[in-house]
């Protein structure tokens, strides 16, 4: 901020996708809009030639509702703010701490748009640049963002099998991602989910073969675009998969699950919900969603389970240079390592009449 | 961390009074102690020619304890590390938080000693550096710090007065410090305290006029050496003082009071401890200490009150880019206003036979 009061600097990250203000930066008057839904409502005189802002704070939520709808400030805010002919945007980091660091993530321009420079600054500061936006003097920002778009890069899914008894048997399949964001180390989005997944299979296979494989889907470039799970769908989409699952929220435990089987499988949603009942675990009503990785499949027809797993704290660090280590709780890691087992434990074991 | 393993970035800053790497950085083996103490017992040998990097964590504690004893890492670490022949040291964060934010803060040289290249990690960075470590292979340290000591600068104190009634009255001061660091806002370290002692100082005024004298020195230079209150004792050291207070560790509740004053004020900490009593403040049985800006007087023999403030989250934030507004709590803050005015409402109304 070099406007009107005394300059601030600000901490900023650039958004997948975003255009380059060169190294000289560009200077602009902020044009404020509380929500994404305001701008869109805006007329372009409002906007033409300014730095867009947006505000308005996701807060937490167990369930991690907030996502979807605060997010759309970076899903698709850079690409309406350069339809309406701003220089650039800003915006408050979809995020839930308060911490001096930005979120990052992609953002998407519609084909024939000129990507606009567009980073999210982080929550501290956006109560900065909001209380003196309360001043009602024009405020300037000076920004410097220079990424740079390298087009497509080689990634890779790797995929590796627990071998059923049954070779007519269809698999169960088990997701994960393998690339991160570059501000942090990933631990949490999603080596947490890889190891989760991982070591349950590990542990039925120690347990005696199942019937059915158990093909685990460690994906590349889901941050990107979830190109490693839309690779998956076109090589294998069109053979029968029993179902489909993800891990893709974080460490913290599993506090819910919900079903998205064939009505043959009411018996096998019952098992699976009894079993886990006694690690806290309560049935939702809500049917499964599954998760980006295997999200084609899932449209394509193929059944899911959500082991819903705790998002109070998950946006505090999504996609920040706070995603490490540290923040993986042993205790509850292991909560979703037991819920894993039990339930692929039983899917892998179900009958043909329960699953397709 | 350039190996053995895949490099990984560190969050870093450099301390105050670092040495430079240059703008080519400089490449060096890890030489691990778990403390300070273990540094401080090591044989040249062990150091030289190394970055030296010392590792433990302080803990939250109410108090603050933690402070002074890890904080000597930082103290006096590079300059017991330049004296062994370290090239560089790296520390800990002396922080209790797990934010990829590194805390800076002042190291001291002395005289004759070449000030050597001196950061400290974020402790997600310094967890990740100990697992490698635990590996048992060298580590090797790519560093780039380039902070410039442009050696004394102009600084300034600022007094203001609440004039008492009484001329012949001896002053109460009260303190707190207009500078902070680089990284964040200060709003933590100082704002808060200066806004504390500030606003109480007005209640009083808006009351009714004190006996004594109320002088608020905003101090300089606190951060660099305490230069700020250094200057005033040079100033006015010699001049009675009734007592010296000070705010300096943040805005979360006052949680106990402390005194250190003269025999014939047993009635007035009496007094004062009974109405704060109401607001949940404990009375302790430390002797009381000051304050950075106050200590000169208070070693002089001027008494001292200690309002003492919960400590448990002040060093999460202490030092970092998260020194910021949205960290000081209205309800907590408001709470020190009240009892800072009820303290000194009773010290500027005290009679001379309990004050100096």
């Amino acid at each position: 901020l070099t406007g009107p009061f005394h300059p601030q600097k600000l901490a900023i990250a650039a958004l997948g996708n975003s255009g380059s203000t060169g190294a000289d930066g560009i200077e602009g008057d902020i044009a404020y809009f509380p929500s994404f839904d305001a701008l869109k409502a805006a007329p372009d005189a409002a906007v033409k030639g300014k730095i867009v802002f947006i505000d308005n704070q996701m807060k937490a939520a167990q369930d991690g509702s907030g996502y979807g709808y605060f997010g759309r400030g970076r899903f698709v805010g850079p690409n309406a703010a350069a339809k309406k002919g701003a220089i650039a945007i800003v915006i408050r980091s979809i995020g839930t701490d308060s911490h001096r660091n930005p979120h990052t993530g992609v953002t998407n321009f519609e084909a024939g748009v000129t990507p606009i420079p567009s980073g999210a600054i982080s929550n501290p500061d956006a109560d900065l640049l909001v209380r003196q936006w309360q001043h009602g003097k024009p405020l300037r920002l000076k920004l410097l963002l220079t990424p740079k778009t390298l087009g497509d890069q080689p990634s890779g899914n790797v995929i590796a099998e627990v071998p059923g008894s049954d070779p007519k048997a269809s698999p169960v399949i088990i997701a994960c991602h393998l690339d991160s964001w570059d501000l942090g180390t990933g631990a949490i989005d999603d080596a947490a989910g890889c190891g989760i997944i991982t070591a349950a299979a590990k542990h039925i296979m120690a347990a005696g073969q199942p019937r059915r494989t158990i093909r685990i889907l460690w994906a590349g470039a889901e941050e990107v675009g979830v190109f490693g799970g839309k690779a998956y769908f076109d090589a294998h989409g069109k053979e029968r998969h029993a179902v489909a699952m993800e891990s893709d929220f974080g460490a913290d435990r599993v506090w819910r699950v919900d079903f998205k089987l064939p009505e043959g499988a009411a018996g096998l949603a019952d098992r699976i919900a009894a079993a886990l009942a006694p690690y806290g675990i309560t049935r939702g009503k809500q049917p499964a969603g599954g998760g980006a990785d295997v999200g084609a499949l899932i449209e394509s027809g193929v059944p899911t389970i959500d082991l819903q797993q705790d998002g109070t704290r998950y946006f505090d660090i999504h996609h920040t240079p706070d995603d490490t280590f540290d923040k993986v709780d042993p205790a509850q890691i292991r909560q979703n390592v037991v819920a894993w087992t039990v339930t692929i434990g039983l899917l892998a074991n179900s009958a043909d009449a329960e699953l397709p």
